[in-house]
């Protein structure tokens, strides 16, 4: 099945960790200085991952702030990259709050999942990294969560180049934000929900939006994120989240329809999901 | 973990089809005059697929001769192709000799899996790329199953470079026949048997052995074969063949064991694979 005249996959999800976090987390914890007390993150998900990877690499304590629901199997992998995993609260908001008061007491660096100019830079290095790559792209489609990444490629390419945002319709923060005209708090929810579920968008990413550099927002059902899921493996041999494969999706759905000679770069941004509901045939 | 000094993971399961086979079938296709009655191979494996691939492509007409016990859904990926899947026989030596018969009677062009000298010279156009991307290479190591992508990249390297042959226990053809002085017939088994059960060691490859253009022959256990698959995907988030992963569990266990500073290239040749039993943590 053809998705696109010229289409290109940026394959992020080889990245240390499984996705493109540490570009903006190695970027945020570069440019600052780091107290003995390290590194504090709210996250049991990716950028709880990609802080702790940073930090061990960069010998810095890293303590991961998570809602005491969190899956033992992510808190084992956090502890695998050697960070303190401390439980809190029966939400991501409680962990949050907590992360804040222990960094107003310790002067440890809070390291934010997406909302921090140091982290949007860092990811960004993506987009100039694509322009040497594939110095041709028209357009460069990117699943949304709180809106980092795409924040930084837009930041990058500053209106030169069609960016895509693409959400489930379950995780609408930047559509929603668009259609208000202002950040608007979603409660995420559906298949896509670990990687793209934001309860709001960031600023950094709400700025670049008004500015042009995020050209449209679009939205896809969690039926078609599981099929995009699915046509990656069975044609590409790529396993994704959910939510990476929503990029995905808007082209095979005609939610974002490339013109005749349109080149595209699909950025597959996270592979930390279980491969096993896929299968080689379809 | 740390299975080299130095390590490069050269990503050839990405290629069409999922194997680095469509370089040998090209390369054999497109030095050859094709007859109106196009391709014919005796493959319901990676050769099959590949061969049935490039004829889509070039435009010409494939049959595939295999054992009637070829799985359906193999059948249906070869169909996909566009290819006609001729059943016949119970064993692989049934469906060549079908094969051969088919092609004396209708003069089309007979694609070797892995023995023909434009098959061997495609494959081999693999280490001409490493030379160009990994030119600090030491030693390339490399599944084998009949020996054409090694003795393409043996040929390349003439000697300059390590190149390390890896097989699983159970379809030793390589290593029986380093130990014999000769080709010997082995009885393929375990794990790795559909990606590198065959039955004997190619005349090219083992041309090449004699010649000094593989240095080593080693063994793995299936057992260290499907560990080494998971931990590709633990660490690396890549899915490949059990046979593919047995280069991995050479490093792994040992059974060549680089020197301090050596830079290694690992060849990951195939993801024709169900990703099922594959978990994400450790």
């Amino acid at each position: 099945m053809e998705i696109a005249p010229r289409l290109w996959l940026k394959l992020e999800l080889l990245q240390h960790t499984g996705t493109f976090k540490p570009r903006g987390m190695f970027n945020r914890v570069l440019s600052s200085d780091v107290a003995a007390e390290g590194l504090i993150v709210a996250s049991g998900g990716n950028a709880g991952l990609a802080t702790a990877y940073v930090g061990q690499q960069l010998g810095h304590r890293v303590e991961v702030f998570v809602p005491v629901t969190t899956p033992m199997i992510k808190v084992q992998r956090l502890e695998d990259y050697g960070a303190v995993v401390v439980k809190t609260g029966e939400v991501y908001a409680d962990a949050l709050a907590a992360s804040e008061q222990r960094r107003a007491q310790t002067g440890a660096l809070l390291v934010h999942a997406y909302d921090q100019p140091e982290v949007v830079a860092g990811q960004g290095t993506l987009g100039r990294e694509l322009a040497e790559q594939v110095p041709a792209a028209d357009t460069v489609v990117v699943s949304v969560g709180g809106g980092g990444l795409i924040a930084g490629i837009g930041a990058w390419y500053a209106g030169t180049r069609r960016v895509i945002a693409v959400e489930s319709r379950g995780c609408p923060t930047m559509h929603d934000a668009h259609a208000a005209g202002r950040p608007v708090e979603v409660a995420a929810s559906g298949v896509a929900k670990d990687s793209l579920g934001a309860a709001r968008v960031g600023d950094i990413a709400w700025s670049h939006l008004q500015a042009g550099h995020i050209s449209d927002c679009v939205l896809v059902d969690d039926a078609d994120i599981l099929s995009a899921r699915r046509w990656l493996w069975q044609e590409v041999r790529v396993v994704t989240e959910p939510g990476t494969a929503a990029a995905v999706a808007a082209l095979r759905t005609g939610a974002y329809r490339p013109v005749a000679d349109e080149t595209v770069v699909i950025v597959l941004c996270g592979a930390n999901t279980e491969p096993t509901d896929l299968v080689s045939a379809g």
